[in-house]
C-alpha cells in the first residue's frame, strides 16, 4: 500500500494508523507549498485535490474515517478496532466522523476560509471565532467523549491517533490545549508510543 | 431502536436506512424551529444538540456515517453494505465521509453561518458561495464517484438513501439538481422504493 500525505495535515492519523497496524507500506509526500495536491498527476489519484490517498492493489482509498476503518479491518490482529461488535465499532466511527466534520471542518476555517467565501472580510471573520469554536468542540471531547486513559477506554484504537493528530493544531488555532487536561495527558500518551515517535520521525525528515 | 429526527436534516439518511433494513423502530421528531435540540432533554440524550441520534439497548449512536454503518452491519440479511469485504466496505464509507465532512458542510453555510461567523456581512458571503461549492460537489458526485444506477454500482446501499437525502438540498441551494442527470435519475429511483415512500410519509404526515 501506498501512502500520500502532507506535513501537518490529517493525514498524519493514518500514517499512524497503518504503523500501529504492522503493515507494509510506502509513503509519497505531497507540498502543498508547491500545490502538488492539484497536479494533473496527484488528481488522477485523488479527483478531489486532498490527501491522505491510500493507494491499495484493489484501488484508490480516500476520507480519513474510511481509510482508518479499512486499515484496522485489513490488520484484525492489531485489533485498531472493535470490529467483531457492531455498536463497540459504530462509537469509535461516531467519534471519527465528529473529528471529521465537525473538529476538522472548524480548525478549516481558518486556513482554509477562501472554501466557503470570496470576501477578504469574511474570511478574516471566519478566523476570528476558530478559538471559540475548537474551545467548544474540545470542551466536549474532554468532558463528554473521552473514556480515558485511551479515546475508547483501556484499548488503543483508531480514534487515537485521529485525536492526537487534531490535538495538535490548538496551539496554531489560539487555544492552549492546556485547558484540556486530559486531552493534553493523551497527547503525551500517544506520542511516547514507539510507533508514533517512528511516524513522526519520518514526517519530519 | 428509538431514532430522534427533525424534518428536512440529514437524519432522513437513517430513517430510510432502518426501514430498508426491516428494523423494529420508532421514531421521534425533534422541532427545530423551536430549538427542541437545545433542550435539556435532548441534551441528555445528544450532548451536540444535533440530529440524528439514535437510542439503542446498549447506548446512544450519533454521526450518520457511523449510525448507517451500524444499520448495515446490524442487519446483515438485507444487504445494505459489502461488510464482509473491507475495502468494499471502506468505499462505501468514504462515499459517506465525503457526504458528511465536504457536501454536508458546504450546504450548511446557507442555512448555518453563523456557526462560523459572527459578522452579518460574512455569514452572507457564506450564503452567497454555496450554489458555487453544492455544485462542484455534485459535479464531482456526477463525473466521478456515482457507478449507477445505485451509487456503488449494481446495488441498493447505505450511500443511497445519504445522496438522496442531500441532493433533496440543491434547488434550495441554489443549484438546479436538472445540471446532474444521473444524479437526478438517482434521486427518483431511490424515491420510487416503497420503504422510501414510507419513511417520506411518517416524517410529512
Amino acid at each position: 500500500m501506498k501512502l500520500y500525505y502532507a506535513k501537518g495535515t490529517c493525514a498524519l492519523a493514518s500514517h499512524i494508523a497503518l504503523e500501529e497496524a504492522g503493515a507494509e507500506y510506502s509513503t509519497v509526500r505531497i507540498s502543498f507549498a508547491t500545490n502538488e495536491q492539484r497536479s494533473p498527476e496527484y488528481l488522477a489519484i485523488n479527483p478531489k485535490g486532498r490527501v491522505p490517498s491510500l493507494v491499495t492493489d484493489r484501488g484508490v482509498l480516500t476520507e480519513t474515517p474510511a481509510m482508518l476503518a479499512f486499515i484496522a479491518q485489513s490488520f484484525p490482529k492489531a485489533k485498531l478496532a472493535p470490529i467483531d461488535d457492531p455498536f463497540a465499532f459504530a462509537e469509535v466511527q461516531a467519534f471519527n466522523s465528529y473529528l471529521c466534520s465537525t473538529v476538522h471542518i472548524n480548525h478549516a476555517h481558518r486556513p482554509r476560509g477562501s472554501r466557503w467565501a470570496d470576501d477578504p472580510a469574511a474570511i478574516e471573520a471566519m478566523k476570528k471565532k476558530v478559538p471559540e469554536t475548537m474551545t467548544a468542540c474540545f470542551e466536549l471531547i474532554e468532558s463528554r467523549m473521552m473514556k480515558g486513559p485511551w479515546v475508547m477506554g483501556d484499548t488503543f484504537t483508531i480514534c487515537d491517533p485521529y485525536l492526537f493528530t487534531l490535538a495538535g493544531w490548538l496551539e496554531n488555532d489560539g487555544v492552549a490545549i492546556a485547558k484540556f487536561p486530559k486531552v493534553k495527558a493523551h497527547r503525551d500518551r500517544v506520542a511516547n508510543r514507539p510507533a508514533v515517535a517512528k511516524v513522526l520521525a519520518a514526517e519530519n525528515a
